[in-house]
């Protein structure tokens, strides 16, 4: 824990060091960047240690739960916020777990969709719970106040960065 | 760039969807999460567009141009943002292109570290002041306060969440 926090406050200070004195918003974002990456982490070594779970799997599970209907996997792949997994791996073996089926939809016998099956969707809500109760855990010491007011802020940097975008096609 | 800001409010909208009414700490993560997705994909972009690079390339640089004297690979490695990369063929395609050399410090013939060439430093230098100018634009729709009282409430994030990480050993 002590070593954690002591890796983590480094790499804000190893990055602004390159630069001497840093503009405000390299700070900000070195300091958005360092403390996404400490709850990304933590999230990563709660999911394996409870439910025996990668994020990329935990984040695939999170698309098909929300489209009962099943995805296609191309889709599944554009959609995961985890964008290194490969997303047919990710999907066998989530099939051979038994949380996820590949069927083929009426109507179209070219077309293969991946949903959850009922032993999916019942973990998934497990891990979603509990996805919940450790954000609920890292940001106690939050005022709740202060969290509402993060999210309509940080809210502002988002609509600024997407304003300011140098136009090139989304990948 | 109109898909890029729809891909990523989708994303925020998929994942809440999941839990219904989301717990507001769950939200603001998610805010944070896709945030520094939007925010980082676009620095990728630039660094490709105006530089030919990666970011595990300015990452490693970086650590390098902070430590004149160079850093063992296994210490580089640890102290790369982005855990990704092999470190060791950054390093390799880096020599080959002349901006990083390894060297064996005087006293300990066992020892080899990577340190930056006269053109890596140069080059780092321009890659450093461009990252710190994009960032400015992306945040240029963002009061100068708010990027200051930001900086201060996720520095409180930061430390919430590390005051409740689970314990485990850090990777």
């Amino acid at each position: 824990m002590v070593e954690a926090e002591a890796i983590n406050v480094d790499l804000e200070i190893i990055v602004q060091g390159a630069q001497g004195r840093s503009k405000p918003e390299l700070r900000l974002w070195l300091r958005m960047l360092s403390t996404t990456k400490l709850i990304s982490q933590e999230i990563r070594r709660r999911l394996r240690a409870e439910f025996g779970a990668t994020l990329p799997q935990f984040d695939l599970m999170a698309q098909l739960y929300r489209e009962k209907d099943g995805l296609r996997l191309g889709e599944l792949s554009k959609r995961t916020m985890v964008t290194n997994g490969n997303v047919t791996g990710l999907v066998e073996r989530l099939e051979a777990d038994g949380y996820v089926q590949r069927v083929t939809p009426d109507g179209d016998r070219r077309v293969t969709v991946a949903k959850l099956t009922e032993a999916g969707m019942t973990l998934f809500a497990a891990m979603a719970t509990a996805h919940e109760g450790w954000l609920q855990d890292m940001m106690a010491d939050v005022d709740p106040r202060m969290v509402s007011a993060l999210w309509s802020e940080i809210g502002t940097v988002k609509t600024s960065a997407n304003n300011h975008l140098s136009g090139a096609a989304f990948e």
